[in-house]
């Protein structure tokens, strides 16, 4: 579960006041009438996916744990950010399984290519390629080396029986390859944009296949989507904190930054970056989204946080219950001084961190915080937190007045570089 | 080597202009009469530095990789994030090496800590403890846990062989014990702040330890001292860089977007946030430093540097020569739609994704870019790189009128911390 905290914005807001405004954008939200309104399918989701290939996800990620020591996840932006959020969030760093999750197919850093090549030598592979179109240039370039790694050293049959596709339905590039080898295939749906993904195959199978219990996490999506589609802004989190952003860069707050304070939890904040910038980072508008993993980068960025240009605001998720907690060991030399904490949780260490934080943020330094508290670290739980943060970003993107769900501007540097790669 | 490239900063300097203001900044920084000039011991370092300290370094580090299969470097901020950036450039990710290193101390995630106990349980572990003062909260609860487990492991007498500190001369909490103990132990100059420090014994033990040549990033830094301490602005591209930071921020741009190409050139970043940000956010003043690395994050944050709020410029890193390339493949079927890349360098692909962005930014996106391009990913480039980013971060700062070497913001949230923890 989830609570928003906004006793530390720096300002008083009379919710009703913005309740019309917010109705009417509602209305076109739920009503699929609003701007982008064909790429609105993330809505509906959770209750009309497709439970047939939902039992085929699970299927496929026993095999892949069975059959595998490294799972390549080929794909680029939501076809990979979603389920490293989520995989890191849920497993925590460090964590000793059977199968690792390795991402490519996101570069074109010859450096990683051939150093991932080396490193999966010796190891039982199998590859999770994940293209709408199937034609992303950096997947595409990843797909054809790995797939010929793979086809090499298991045989062209063994092969088909270690890739998995998740693609579009019928077109694209890799559609005619599922048919032809008979690859064992998923759907990426026409009405959910990448950075909404998540949700569906494309970050469901390689979290499956992490061994995360996906039912868990689906249940998680239906109470986000019923949690936070309410009209009424004083009863839904979502829409307050959609509002407070808008309100924060009317005031000149033009960056937010996220902020965690467990490094498995910095990656929320990388598909934070995308779901957010992609979507209202457009007509010269939108917040620019920004993010710190503390205490840890309080000794390199807090010094700008507390007394640099006043330009931000910070959006802080933090968790109730740890992945794994431990006691401060005793000392009897207390040679460091530290025996002040023996046998304190250090959770709670990292806690009164965080509340310290926020006290100089805000009081000494007035930087407005903004609180996300999340119950744990579950698979219900981020489920849960995605329609969150889905329902939130969609209604302060109409409230900007842009169209949340297109991204024009990626497309001009892959023009300028499909022209000097001699792409026809 | 290094080159800076100003073709694309959207805007004509005529650096004659700046000379008087710069040489008299240039004359306050060599002749240490300047603000903070107390902690300009970074300055002569690479002359000046102790050579049988040095020696030792590389001794242990030997030792270090006989004796471990993990060095657990523990430290935070400017302790390790040099180090950390310095070995993620030199030796990629994904090298196999028989030394692992893994940075504690800079977190009070319990659950970090929890999972690094586990990891380590059965490795041969040695430990490079680094803190001034000893007391650093988050480096001195994971000092004591860790150094716990190596007595437990190994037996106090054998644990001693295993613990390097890195430290104050005299003062602090560290000196003491490797008194008591006889620790090996080096030392943290007094007048060098610790996001300087990647110089010193705080960097060189780690980075030597991962098996590079200090001896050569050594003469980097001698170079890159000597080349970019010229007083003559047209001849010196670190002041170039100082000042352009300095005219694109008047412009409005208070966001520097560090960008780099490749993944294992990240860290490089996240070392310059610190050095720029806590060195020049203060007064309510300074660029907001924010980081990404394409063309991975060209599927995220791109769409907001094309066409969403202009508060940015980008300061892109570029590599000339990668550590490793290879040729993409052949497939004579096609079904990828990407023989038209058949037989080009990975590398050179890479690049034209690096030059058709900064087109596409720069041109349609009216975005500032400047270029630093690297001649490789070499212990020596780094050396002289570091020496590039410490001029010009002095320079930049002195021109904004701020003291570049205290952080007196970073102290706010330790007061408000400590009162919660209940530390006398």
């Amino acid at each position: 579960m989830l609570k928003l905290n906004l006793d530390h914005v720096l300002m008083d807001v009379e919710w009703e006041k913005y309740q019309p405004r917010v109705s009417e954008l509602h209305h076109q939200l739920l009503s699929k009438t609003g701007k982008g309104n064909d790429y609105l399918g993330w809505l509906d989701w959770p209750y009309e996916y497709d439970k047939q290939e939902f039992e085929r996800i699970k299927k496929a990620a026993i095999k892949i744990r069975e059959q595998a020591q490294v799972l390549l996840v080929c794909g680029i932006g939501g076809s990979y950010l979603g389920s490293k959020a989520a995989v890191e969030m849920i497993n925590g760093h460090f964590k000793q399984d059977s199968l690792e999750l390795i991402f490519v197919g996101n570069t074109f850093s010859s450096t990683e290519i051939v150093r991932v090549l080396d490193y999966i030598q010796d190891k039982e592979v199998a590859i999770n390629v994940i293209s709408k179109s199937g034609s992303t240039t950096e997947t595409a370039i990843a797909f054809r080396i790995f797939r010929q790694f793979v086809e090499e050293k298991y045989g062209i049959e063994e092969s088909i029986n270690r890739i998995y596709v998740t693609t579009d339905k019928e077109r694209g590039l890799l559609r005619p390859l599922v048919k032809e080898r008979g690859y064992e295939s998923f759907i990426i749906p026409d009405d959910i944009g990448g950075r909404f993904s998540v949700i569906t195959a494309v970050g469901l199978l390689p979290i499956a296949a992490a061994g995360i219990n996906i039912d868990k996490m689906m249940k998680g999506f239906v109470d986000g989507r019923n949690e936070f589609s309410k009209e009424n802004i004083t009863e839904n989190p979502a829409y307050q904190y959609a509002l407070m952003r808008r309100l924060l860069q009317e005031q000149g707050k033009d960056v937010e930054l996220f902020v965690t304070y467990e490094s498995h939890l910095s990656f929320i904040s990388e598909w934070l970056k995308q779901l957010d910038g992609e979507s209202e980072g457009k007509e010269g508008k939108g917040l620019f989204p920004a993010s710190v993993t503390n205490s840890t980068d309080l000794h390199s960025m807090g010094q700008f946080v507390q007394e640099g240009t006043k330009l931000l605001f910070e959006t802080v998720i933090t968790t109730k219950n740890p992945l794994a907690d431990m006691k401060f060991p005793v000392d009897a030399t207390n040679a460091d001084g530290m025996s002040y904490l023996e046998n304190k949780s250090l959770h709670w260490v990292n806690q009164q961190a965080m509340l310290g934080t926020l006290e100089a943020h805000t009081v000494e330094g007035n930087v407005p915080n903004i609180l996300i508290e999340l119950e744990d670290n579950s698979a219900y739980t981020f489920g849960y937190m995605v329609y969150f943060f889905f329902m939130a970003l969609a209604m302060t993107a109409y409230y900007l007045d842009v169209n949340p769900f297109d991204q024009p501007g990626v497309e001009v540097y892959k023009k300028n570089m499909f022209k000097r790669l001699g792409k026809e």
